[in-house]
């Protein structure tokens, strides 16, 4: 099976919710990874944590099982500019309480498609320089 | 309930330490999130690592039960930088053993508060094109 | 016991593979950590995601045991720019499916150590401002 690999700038983008927020009747972090499977994003990566506060003053932490209910979870997602753009305009009516924050990136993916997402991925990587 | 958006410029910080680490009769990282609550930072989110190795030389993995008292885990605070900048000085003295890494991020910040901590975030927002 | 603490820039590697992913009959993440070791970097974390999708077009979750055996993870290094490179040139074959991203930070070291690791990193970061 041959690997394909290519490198080029991209943003990062993280997401810090509750884990025990809803949208829709399902987890907001699970709701946030479909939009972004539904918009063709390159990839998520959801990370729970142990201990946290945030837009609540309340500290919450899996050391005692009573508050450990509303633990910090992280979505991570890596794309280029317009994917991301693009997303963060989709989730905006779905986070009442949580933070994002955005930077940029380098990239290295190794894949072995060469299905239409590493195309796409491929195409705006090649076209990047014009862009500058 | 109303939901206020706003963003901005802010600093990311990222602690790592062992699990094992005490500060005081408390596991350190608790003791950096008590520490960022009673600043009246913006949040923290601690997240437990399964496998790593750092300022000792021995390798820890949850796969092993017998060397993994000390896995590591991270403290992520993200704030603004006198925030930041007043934490770093606060814990100087806590950690014995221990990386922290900083850089710059971009905030959205979703909020249902419109208590004294929104309001500052956003005073300092609103004020940050005037300091560049 | 002393602490020795230094600050100066570094460079962050994340690497997102799935937990299942092997290298020599091992876990590529754990494979990639005793790289890291090998070649007497300055640390690595491993954190395990509990949700994700990447190279492969399908949502794997914690919550859905069928489904669970690829879970995200990610490996994150923090070492020079020159440690990382050479780093890079490493695992270059290792990884068939797979993400990484690379940024710059700001870090402070805390360290008990004396040993040849520090030696080396405070060298550099010594005669970073030269390079400039």
């Amino acid at each position: 099976m041959a690997t394909f690999k290519f490198s080029g700038p991209a943003k990062r983008l993280r997401i810090f919710v509750g884990e025990g927020h809803k949208y829709k009747n399902m987890p907001l972090y699970h709701a946030l990874v479909l939009k972004a499977k539904e918009l063709d994003m390159a990839g998520a990566t959801v990370t729970k944590g142990i201990e946290g506060f945030g837009g609540h003053s309340r500290i919450v932490t899996s050391r005692i099982v009573d508050i450990s209910s509303d633990l910090p979870v992280v979505v991570e997602i890596v794309d280029s500019v317009e994917y991301i753009e693009k997303y963060l305009q989709e989730i905006d009516g779905m986070i009442k309480e949580g933070l994002i924050t955005l930077d940029d990136v380098e990239i290295i993916k190794y894949s072995s498609l060469e299905g239409e997402r590493l195309k796409r991925i491929k195409k705006e990587n090649q076209s990047e320089p014009d862009k500058k």
